[in-house]
């Protein structure tokens, strides 16, 4: 088999950013638009144009900013959404619209009070005005996830011939397995007839800690494109990593996929929407983190004597992570603080990290960046009191 | 199939513990143990008593304060290790002793600089000795993750023949994709003479986010015992998360598994983990995340209309994270806050949140608890001016 291409689709912008306390302004959303861009996502998913002024006017910008990636803007399957996206994305070179509705009988039932058969009308129409305005229509089955698996089918089918170029098949409330939506995939790969037409996508979330197992498990049953967000950022417990598909996607070639991200760049990405967003990422983060790679440190600890392949399959500088390079700011945690101590030699408490921490923050407030002298100042005078 | 009861091994105070900056003296650990103890652990890993004083001490508190649950003591495959292990489990109702030693060729050249041979016979007569000593104890083969699986299946069935009651397959350093995973442990259930003997245990890391799902293909493929922490802590991006492999197992019942895990305890206990070690919970943490359950609030901000079971798959309830009734204290984080003033009807933009979390961090400390009526002030405030 020749290697694939998974695309990634980056939604930090759209569903990332529905997060309460995340909005973000236009110029913000266009700075890491351009991030996103250089990092090399396929896609970028800018806003849901008709929900707010601030939505439209960020995806006009963000399709006139960026260059060489797909701009994305989100709609339900009503024709007015549709029509307000076309228009927001109006000036992108690749633009495409994003629509769909719900396909689980929960949905079906409690959202729209309808029947599955006005389901695949409603879908078939806002795909058809879609693709009448723009040649990229991707069309997502809310909740596909719980959704009846054969009438699943028969609403991809429909959409397939009404013209979608990708299907999105989400597991909205984060609840399967990744073999339960491995199966689901193969079940759409296997019966649908046209599915070869169009790219399906996984949208997998986070709520049982499954979310890039999932993806990934999508992607091995022929899903072709992954949407994902920098930190996992999104809707309660957020979205697929895009760090973490990336880093799977490269670190295992037996899987025979590839992405066009350069992993090099995501610990400063990773940092940036952090910072922008002011939703911080836990130390024990995966790839991010600031603990990711702190191994050496915590086994030595406990005494163990090693070599660095011995307990690393990610070289720190593959994802733009050196962390004796990380500058120490005000805006450090205390375990990176904690980290950079033992790098320097000084194994100490947490009591004595605390105290530490005070004075380093006074440090860091009137030098902006605190370096190993700085550091080694610090903790002499501990050591002397 | 009756249902299959999985053992949860708790290593907070251990694997957990060896995180720069998060070491705790013998009066926290206790305190924690207790707790986890309440919680339905099985397995409480108190420490690696050789490794220092302190450690020794905490596995003979821990071994003295809790009634109902094993304690367990990490050690190499060495004699004193050993002895010492043993003896500061010599109060404990239910001691274990955990023993070890690299599995993968990796690490037997270039930790052990050894061979395979060898490798077994030290692992035999760790096993014997730790089982002179005490009637329960684990294996470990380090970096199992990494290991030939045919010389992996000779290891194993060495220990077990030698009186290994478990045998810890761990994913040291985060690698496996979940398949992976469970294809070593499904080779090993078919491929080990005695296999029956022993609990076979996943010891999965999350460099890649995958450990939650790597420890549920473990079980599935046969293994009953997931080692696990609070919050995912430990070794660089840290282990496996206690409260998401509880909650997969409790909301897939088709799994056929159960814990002993009260689920209603899992909030609290991941929020003094956090306040004790003084490791913050990233807001988007599955399960324990602040906005884990803040689901109605961004996508109504989009313009949706739902009902609660269209997009909740665990009421907040059952893991004890009612969002209204969380205190709000000094120690909350900005997610929080701006979660609660979504819930009274303010939908502040991000630099908005900003101003009013300093005024609130003010209110906090003056006050310890904030509540919804110091909260309506400090938004009228904001309004007004």
């Amino acid at each position: 088999m020749s290697e694939q291409k998974i695309h990634i689709f980056d939604t930090t912008l759209r569903d990332g950013e529905q997060v309460p306390g995340c909005k973000l302004n236009t110029d913000e959303k266009v700075k890491l638009a351009l991030k996103l861009e250089e990092l090399g996502v396929d896609i970028i998913e800018a806003g849901f144009p008709i929900s707010s002024p601030g939505d439209f006017q960020s995806v006009e910008e963000i399709s006139k900013a960026v260059k060489n990636v797909t701009v994305c803007g989100l709609t339900r399957a009503v024709q007015k959404d549709i029509e307000v996206a076309a228009d927001a994305l109006k000036y992108a070179k690749l633009p495409r619209i994003h629509t769909g509705i719900g396909s689980s009988d929960n949905h079906i039932k409690y959202k729209f009070n309808t029947t599955r058969e006005n389901i695949i009308e409603r879908a078939e129409k806002a795909v058809k005005l879609a693709r009448n305005l723009v040649p990229d229509v991707e069309f997502y089955a809310e909740d596909a996830g719980r959704a009846d698996i054969i009438f699943l089918a028969q609403l991809i089918e429909a959409v397939i011939a009404a013209g979608a170029t990708v299907v999105n098949i989400p597991d909205t409330t984060g609840f399967c397995l990744p073999h339960q939506y491995a199966e689901k995939i193969s079940y759409l790969v296997n019966h649908v007839k046209g599915i070869e037409k169009a790219i399906i996508s996984c949208h997998c979330h986070n709520d049982l800690g499954l979310a890039t197992a999932n993806s990934i498990a999508g992607a091995i049953a022929g899903a072709r494109q992954i949407e994902c967000t920098i930190n996992g950022l999104g809707e309660r417990a957020g979205n697929t990593s895009l760090e973490e598909v990336a880093m799977v996607i490269k670190k295992h070639a037996e899987l025979g996929f590839n992405t066009n991200i350069d992993s090099t760049k995501l610990h400063a990405i990773s940092r940036l929407v952090s910072d922008t967003m002011r939703m911080p990422v836990q130390p024990n983060k995966a790839i991010v983190g600031d603990n990711a790679f702190a191994h050496s440190s915590g086994i030595h600890q406990d005494g163990f004597l090693k070599e660095a392949t011995t307990y690393e399959i990610i070289d720190p500088l593959e994802v733009g992570a050196d962390i004796s390079k990380i500058v120490l700011t005000a805006r450090s945690g205390r375990s990176a603080l904690a980290y950079r101590f033992k790098k320097l030699g000084h194994d100490f408490t947490r009591d004595e990290v605390d105290v530490l921490y005070d004075r380093f923050l006074i440090v860091a407030d009137a030098k902006k960046e605190v370096n190993d002298e700085d550091l080694k100042k610090l903790a002499e005078e501990l050591e002397r009191a």
